[in-house]
């Protein structure tokens, strides 16, 4: 934990008290005392410096005494088919850390169906995996997810032209372009990037996602598991934007 | 799991008989049949097809029908500060998947000091984490893993003046360069990446490395774990290499 977050609600006249894990983790972890300064940030709002006024076991009251503006996002939009629950709340953390806008959760024919009765997905309870990227990654802007149970009625939804300064992509390691013929990628450019199942897209997937204007993407003859994909290929985008501007 | 890895001892004039989880794979996930052909691979050997020639629920008997190389590697060291165990067992994983040649796993002041008594550092056994790897992104070929116990014997063992197409990389949030300024890197160069514990490294370390001709590198202000670091980094560094060539 990098950045210890706060609720708006906590926060009244810059001065908060926590007495959950993260009371724990200024205990045990960073052995704070009294007068010590910390990293916090105010979810959704901005980060800063605060003080410890009094610390017990039990309780740590804050004071906050500068702030200044979150990281910004890398401005992707991950379109995911779903994984194995326990893989999704890992990519959740992943994609928030580096700084993802959105995450849309699909249905694709390879998707195991139980996973979508999974108690995660049914309660969709993804803040503790959010708040563990922002909280890796020093962040305070939670990504939206957005779960799609029908493949059909998600893809319609990207069917209107994009925008001028969007990029669509899919990776799929049959055909299609590599990440070098899509350099340079201009710093603001929108990216939305689609990544399939562990078993790959079926045929018909891929021709609707093309026909919604998204380019397949070849990412080269080594298979990634999602875990190492996400990281991959959003990291990879990151350097080509940071590329077209240096 | 996208290739079935055989043991080079396990194959005699091109038959294998196998009966392990990979028997449960091809009979439960892969659902194959007699005659039916499946992506095969000896491990430090060639990958290929082959074709079942008799199947039940214990045993598999197939028979080698074709060959070709695996994927090249990355040519990329990786030093790696040691991580919690479960984490070091999924960026091996990770890491071989991504076709890294060697990692090295050392010591640095912030690595707890007991993760080195846990039972897979003290076996050294990380076996069946490459094969994960390897499995998962068709490839044949192990990476080496060696365990430093101690910092200063290890960094002094990188002591000598780097080769000509050699670079020395090291992940630091704090200082250092971004890898837009590293661009291009040709392909044909061999990289080696030291990637810190949670806490980071300490400034004697980040110096010891300097003066082996590290370069430090800053991959700006999102603090990444390690499991998310690793496949980003790589990704990086082979898309910088790709980016030279084409």
């Amino acid at each position: 934990m990098n950045i210890i977050l706060l609720e708006p609600h906590e926060v009244t006249e810059n001065r908060a008290k926590i007495s959950d894990y993260r009371c724990k983790h200024i205990n045990k972890v960073l052995r704070a005392k009294t007068d010590d300064t910390l990293r916090v940030g105010i979810i959704g709002g901005n980060m800063g410096t605060a003080v410890i006024k009094e610390i017990s076991k039990h309780e740590v009251s804050l004071q906050i005494i500068s702030t200044y503006p979150p990281p910004q996002k890398a401005n992707i939009k991950l379109i995911l088919a779903l994984p194995r629950p326990i893989i999704l709340k890992r990519v959740i953390a992943q994609a928030t850390a580096l700084g993802i806008n959105a995450i849309h959760i699909i249905n694709a024919r390879r998707v195991e169906k139980s996973f979508f009765n999974a108690t995660l997905l049914k309660n969709e309870n993804f803040r503790p995996y959010i708040l563990n990227g922002l909280e890796q990654a020093i962040d305070t802007i939670l990504p939206t997810i957005t779960v799609h149970k029908k493949f059909k009625p998600f893809i319609e939804d990207y069917a209107p032209p994009k925008l001028p300064n969007e990029q669509r992509l899919i990776a799929h390691p049959l055909g299609g372009v590599s990440l070098s013929t899509i350099s340079p990628l201009p710093k603001d450019q929108t990216l939305t990037l689609a990544i399939g199942p562990e078993g790959g897209w079926i045929d018909y997937e891929v021709d609707r996602f093309k026909e919604t204007e998204f380019t397949p993407l070849n990412l080269g003859p080594r298979i990634l598991r999602v875990d190492t994909a996400v990281p991959a290929i959003i990291a990879q985008l990151c350097l080509l934007k940071e590329l077209s501007t240096s």
